[in-house]
């Protein structure tokens, strides 16, 4: 089998659309079926023609591919109805671009409890609605709709569905595990079975991920004979989702020996378009995604990252620019010296790795972290706190005094509203900036009012926003009326350029708990932008 | 191998505490070893001792487990010493608890670049070290680190560290796929060629996902002949994570004829003990996780949702309570309406099926839940709004005005010091009361003022603990600074008994939210103490 070619089928814009909560405007799908074209994908499924109003705005003016061909989903025929007669169908293949595929039953328990007609219908169905799709000129394919349950609950009928699909002249018939509860053996047995019943059968493989190994079971049925697979970005889809081609190709590319429409040095392209699927969908990236996670090569434990530093290969399974990622060192009580000297680099801080002032900042991090500071989700704070141990001036401003008040009155309609206000007073240099501001809740409040002294002095904080706020209670064994219970902030800014950092603060109190971790996010975007302290 | 008991492992104290953004306090700690323990895992691995004082603190005091056997983790000897004078080593066996797991290097490429030793001195740091732990009264199990790797590279050296560690007496030999880059053919195969030259060693399997097969990977080694198999919790861990088991377990006990130490009937827990860490975590659970997610068994509108109203079968891989999930359909508030009368039973509230309020109450649940109330983790919140609705009394007083003051100021000693102070009215029946406290933080400030007022009038109050106060920001794409940024306060409330609750409060200011969330929290004690209304 080896150096053989598997075919890459995207349904991103198909059943990935069928995700909750996702909803691709045209805008969108143009532009991902454009990134899966560049990247090599072979067969782009754009959606289903006749189907809802985008997907009809899509196919009446299909991009246009380089490489890849569009594909527009739909059904076989209706029981009963000529394929001639059939609107749904007739959208599907009249769609003009060069490929459809169809989807029918091959489960005889849904032929009988859904359809409720005879099996021969069914597979009159499928060769003629495929054979009508290629007389229009499409290249044809078969989608077996519940394909392993079918196989297991009877297998010759499930076996005449795919023979019927390629009488009818279908150039991939995709055996489809739509519940996605099979499991890999499973899917080797019965992709291997069909592959020899019918040798002459192009199969291909289409899995969910109900059980959580869709992406295995891609790679079984692969090993079993399938030579298209079906899967979407990010691994969206209804329900738990579809196979990831994200997990899929770099380890169909790396680690076997099939080939793929993805050459190599294309790779580090997935990362860019599994960013750009979130990005479009207003989604966090999962940062422990397989390849291209934020944290698929971070090393946290102190003893991986030190071998790590001497030789990635102990502690990495592929280099990360292969698929376009970075290796990361993550600072935290697990961490140890050479996680510290390994961040500093990313810094740009030189530290002598002998500098005494090393091990005290490994034992203050360590004694922080027991109290409950988290670097590892704050490398801002983590920078800040290394700059000033080792000497960097950082004294661009500090606290005084503030006031928060939050009230509850009666308005002059007699509502109850609630309102806060904040004063704040900041020391720039000799200058002492005090200024008052309202918000929505006290830390907007408080925020605002800092920022308002803040942004006279140093301009360029102007455009920081706030983009997450977290607060924890740490010992949750401790009653909050007692004096142990510390409330810790983290808080993500962001500039308009996408640059993002995250800060963290701990007090007794969440008003100065988030105080402190507003401060260090400003002074960290002043450190950044080469500002001068006064 | 039909009936065959397989051992869990879980590691998410230890390997999942690797996570970045993962910092497990204490008392995280001891509330997830216990819940593992109440589910029925085998062996629950609850650190490092002398890695860290959150693990060492941990192992002073391990909590006292029904079932499980409370595991230590830790590394071999080091080379060149004798065990007894490895104080690593040393701190990992003397740990009070049942179990020690310690890990070593299995891969040559590692023993040479990494700890620069022979061959010869690396078997004697296995079994030596395992005896160790024998010796001082543990059961021992081996990790052997790298395995995979370390197979492929030198199978014969990768064998004998196996045999080493049998020879020392490890009563398990757990192979690690430690980078997770292994795919599933290779780890069944090699697994099998273990089993074969090694046919008296109780093999484990230990798989990372950093291909996302990890759990593919452990059925594979379970096919092959492991029989314990190591994971975690949501599938927490290092980089991408490790074999998440609660995707695992369930396919293990309704999928494949092995048994596991978790009972059928006991797997509707596995819902809970999954949102259980991600709320400890402070992170939204994953809507599209196998078995658990909310969009686990989501039907979307349509023909899928229609056929799985007929039979469930035609969509389920399996039935969604199994599990302790549910089925929702966006179309159809059948399925709301069922599980309301569930958990009305639950809350020992008679309703009649046809009653009519209870299509408004579904209604209102449906348009809170897409607001961003949180009533799966809040049920003391969501009993209240029922009862409400359905009419019965629960105005005990009502939260008149407030007013809370953070205050950052320099003190008579010149110490800067942060102070807040809260007044609050209450009405009981004809009674206003009105009281001012200090506090730690305007929560506390409030909370104190307010029980004040109501401990006067309901002395059973006076009890109440808050044990846990979580925040988060809905819409985190909003700026702060915008007025459509939505708090989310979670309050869990606890009474010497034991007994715990949590309540839900929403508003754009976050105390208002926190106001909301414990005046819940004080009426449904009162609901529950049948404190008759004024």
């Amino acid at each position: 089998m080896s150096g053989e070619r598997i075919w890459l089928f995207d349904t991103t814009l198909r059943d990935g659309g069928q995700t909750r909560g996702v909803d691709f405007s045209h805008a969108d799908k143009i532009a991902i079926a454009t990134a899966l074209d560049d990247i090599g994908i072979d067969y782009v499924e754009g959606g289903w023609p006749g189907a809802n109003p985008t997907d009809d705005a899509f196919f009446a003016s299909p991009p246009k591919l380089k490489n890849a061909k569009m594909v527009a989903f739909g059904m076989t025929r209706r029981g009963g109805r000529s394929t001639a007669n059939d609107p749904g169908l007739n959208a599907v293949i009249d769609a003009d671009v060069p490929a459809a595929c169809l989807v029918g039953k091959t489960w005889d328990f849904h032929v009988k409890t859904a359809l409720n007609i005879t099996f021969e219908e069914n597979l009159d169905m499928i060769s003629q609605s495929i054979a009508a799709a290629k007389a229009r000129g499409r290249e044809a394919m078969f989608d077996c709709e519940h394909f392993f349950d079918g196989y297991k609950s009877n297998p010759a009928f499930a076996l005449d569905c795919v023979k019927a699909a390629h009488a009818g002249g279908a150039s991939w018939v995709v055996l489809c595990d739509t519940n996605g509860g099979t499991l890999p053996d499973d899917v080797f047995e019965i992709v291997s079975a069909v592959k020899q019943a019918c040798p002459d059968v192009a199969l291909g493989i289409h899995c969910h991920n109900d059980a959580g190994v869709a992406v295995a079971n891609s790679l079984a049925a692969i090993r079993a004979g399938a030579r298209q697979v079906q899967g979407t970005i990010n691994g969206l889809g209804e329900r738990c989702g579809n196979a990831d081609l994200i997990s899929l190709i770099p380890s169909l590319v790396l680690k076997t020996e099939f080939e793929t429409g993805i050459p190599k040095d294309k790779l580090p392209k997935l990362m860019a378009l599994s960013r750009m699927l979130d990005e479009r969908l207003n989604r966090a990236p999962n940062a422990h995604a397989p390849y291209v996670g934020a944290a698929a090569f971070a090393h946290k434990g102190g003893l991986h990252a030190s071998a790590a530093q001497k030789d990635p290969r102990t502690y990495e399974h592929v280099a990360p620019e292969t698929v376009g990622n970075e290796r990361h060192y993550l600072v935290s009580d697990q961490a140890g010296r050479s996680n510290m000297l390994a961040r500093f680099a990313e810094f740009g801080i030189e530290v002598d790795p002998k500098d005494p002032r090393l091990d005290r900042l490994i034992a203050v991090v360590k004694e922080k972290e027991f109290e409950g500071w988290a670097f590892d989700s704050a490398e801002a704070s983590f920078e800040l706190l290394a700059r000033r141990m080792l000497g960097e001036p950082s004294d661009y401003f500090s606290i005084g005094r503030f006031r928060v008040m939050d009230e509850r009155r009666f308005n002059a309609k007699g509502d109850l509203v609630v309102e806060s206000e904040a004063t704040a007073t900041i020391v720039v240099g000799a200058d002492t900036h005090h200024e008052a501001a309202v918000g929505n809740g006290p830390v907007n409040a408080v925020d605002t009012a800092m920022r308002k002294a803040l942004v006279s002095a140093y301009p360029t904080l102007a455009d920081v926003e706030l983009v997450d706020y977290k607060v924890r209670i740490l010992d949750a064994n401790d009653d909050l009326a007692g004096t142990g219970a510390i409330t810790r902030v983290l808080i993500e800014f962001r500039v308009p350029d996408g640059t993002t950092w995250r800060t963290v603060g701990l007090s007794t109190n969440i008003i100065d708990a988030s105080v402190a971790a507003l401060g260090d996010g400003m002074i960290w975007k002043l450190v950044h932008d080469n500002v001068p302290a006064p």
